[in-house]
């Protein structure tokens, strides 16, 4: 954060990995990581990795921030719906593997005390929603976005459950066809829809190791209910394997290069 | 369901663990469970067997319904809010153990496929919807309660978190007091309050084996949003073990009879 | 062990959890742990705690040693096959849970490493050999007891699959009236003998939180091969449970006091 | 096995995944499979499929067996020590996985059964014992190579613990150039040689989805024992990449076409 300058001299583009620039707005640093930034004028640089949302800006940009992998599984749910203007309130809970704390031993991530669980980490206030709000231009002050984060026993994975509540009910054809209409051309985004089966819904069990992002839903028509289901390796999609998509678009090289790894069952 | 007339001859005393007498309203039975019930006559008899909402229909009652433990855990978390009438909506997200798919082996259940995963088992549409509307006496129509089931790795054990969207704040110290007066004498409901600390949120991994409902919150002051969190062993709380304390209050045993059996830890 | 001196002029009795003083003799501490020991005085005064071996002597003893998890479950396994001089060679492999490594945090127990391995903890030179030697009178230089510690994904839990190669083969049903003369008033050994189901050899699993040692074997006939399994929970009966089972018979209070814990199944 | 005649005429060449074909004495099949074999005559024209012994032979060849998952870990574990006639007597333990039990749902691989389990598969018995006792050319009557099966918590995976008691100390120095001179041109064995570190025995966890073994050892010079750990995943290495392997080298293909797919870390 405060070396930015002095790594721009050195080195062509620079795709971050922190949180450090990923918001545009520098109060959002005061508000959700409780420092100002120190280098605001660099903020409007950088254009947010995400490459489903902002494949245009990418090109041939020179500065780009990571995104964070609950963010990121999050928007990818959402982008459809929120762009449509479809949405009255959200509902999220991602739950997350053990690898999203880092690779650091600390006591809550000590096996006998981490193996099994299903902790409430972040109920509210986590940081990833700053990064929400920016995407999808909700009002800061009532994003009406509530979001949560529990962690699971799993070492890899992020699933994202979005209870969206809407103001009408949308039919599912359409639903599917708006998913179908933003992510139909995009490599890394795969539609699930599946009436039977285990894996009629998206599980991050399945994506161990890819850089997919799968997304689904289900209609609750009776109560004006769409919950959308995404899953994503929080380890790939999640934040290295959106860098190196991101730097394939900055330097114009095929999109999916050094990324076309299979997921791998059963795990 | 069938046989009710039959077995009620032969025991002084019935606790049915499965589902076919907990709703009072027959209509019940053909919308979430898709067939008439052949008796309705009997459901007004049972009483709903979940101690710590029916503790005086309990005592000396002769019929009395097992709980659903998703159910449970749920009415455990929301009830105190909800007889106040302090809710707006919610949005439910339970996270369950394989135990809950009982013990007849099964593909989704084959452990190379089950191990380590987060899956959505029913996003909308659970069953045990009819009982939460029934003991909060929603509006069936628009019970303004949503709920989701997503089994991870674990066996036992189930967390409720609950998302209540508020018309007003309620301050903690108030939220805290409605808690504590509901439940300050209830044997097998602990609150969990604690700022810091890997045990700061109720947490199923801790009460694998006990007959605990442990009830925690966090409060989301900015969007009048309370997170009310609710651990249970599924096998415990979730059902046998509720209805060994609904066994006791039927005959004025000592209420923790049988179930006075501590939490593991680490486990 | 430096201390020992001043804390036994303040308790009555000391059972010690360490492994401080619990050999006998003063070269295995340099030879096994790298040190002298600094007041190889006390040795002769301490009682390996043991229980199943040691009954009389715990009786009415000021001193008691604490066991190895690795070390008791082994010894309960081998005891009565070589105490009748039965067995030419054995190679023991021991699988061990978590809990085993402490509860500290460090790299090789950070959950995203430790989750799902099966890894190599003590091929040679584990410590617990001292204590196997010991009491089974082996010749320490050529103890013909070859032990080697596998660290597996559970936390609680150690099983020991101890590969008896005999001089001459042991009929079934002799060998099983061995174990049961020695076992059969043990309050805490149990004899597994199945020839069907998912349990018919003992287990760690079905174990947890109990104190008891479960013992079985197969025998390899062919090749004058005796296959014993012990298995037991090493935070029970490991360390603290055969301590607390220790201090009730030095106190010469009923053995099982503070010890009837039901294991749990499923887990 | 019955078909076998059918298929020939059918398929220019064959790499039979079952255990038909594994065995070249007829006797085997009566004494492990407990059935005779319908057609010895085809045992002869089948090759074993495990390149790093019979890469010669499979060249070119029309029909290759597949090989036990267990039986290859071992093999490839004791190989250069049996080859060059170092060995006393060995005593194996591998550690598997759920996956080891095939994709059909069953009493002992559901999940809330199987999850956290430490089982003795086969203690004594185990079919695979015959694949190792052809491939290192030992006496079938008195073989001297104990081999036990147990089961662990992961899905892939197999640790094979080789406790080889020698006649003689092997200098580690030359242990290591054995193992180098057998599969330093190997695409597919590594050899794991470090004295730190998490990883400084083979360990299946890192080597999932890849086709690797990873071999290792440990000497321990006062008891003349030398414990070589081999790993691989059973999914790969343990039966269907071998096969590939084998059909590359029928069709003299890249070696290892189909199968440069990276171990995944963490898991």
């Amino acid at each position: 954060m405060k070396q930015i300058g002095a790594l721009a001299t050195q080195a062509e583009r620079i795709v971050d990995l922190s949180a450090d620039f990923r918001l545009r707005d520098p109060a959002g640093y005061e508000r959700w990581y409780q420092h100002p930034h120190p280098h605001p004028e660099w903020l409007a640089q950088f254009a947010y990795g995400l490459p489903e949302l902002h494949r245009h800006e990418l090109a041939g940009a020179r500065y780009v921030s990571g995104v964070g992998c609950n963010a990121s599984v999050t928007l990818l749910a959402l982008w459809p719906l929120y762009r449509r203007g479809l949405v009255r309130e959200t509902v999220v809970e991602v739950k997350v593997g053990s690898s999203e704390g880092g690779h650091r031993p600390s006591p809550p991530a000590h096996h006998p005390e981490r193996a099994g669980v299903v902790r409430s980490y972040k109920p509210t206030g986590h940081r990833h929603v700053a990064e929400i709000i920016q995407e999808l231009a909700l009002d800061p002050n009532e994003p009406k976005v509530h979001f949560s984060v529990t962690s699971v026993g799993i070492v890899r994975g992020a699933l994202a459950t979005c209870h969206c509540l809407l103001d009408e009910n949308i039919p599912e054809k359409e639903a599917w066809s708006f998913y179908r209409q933003d992510y139909g051309d995009e490599p890394f985004v795969r539609l699930v829809r599946a009436r039977r089966g285990i894996h009629r819904y998206p599980e991050p069990k399945i994506l161990t190791a890819s850089n997919y992002c799968d997304i689904g839903f289900e209609s609750d028509q009776a109560n004006k209910r769409l919950v959308v289901i995404a899953a994503i390796d929080n380890l790939m999609k999640g934040a290295a394997g959106s860098a190196v998509q991101a730097l394939n678009l900055m330097y114009d090289w095929p999109e999916t290069l050094g990324l076309e790894f299979p997921g791998l069952h059963p795990i």
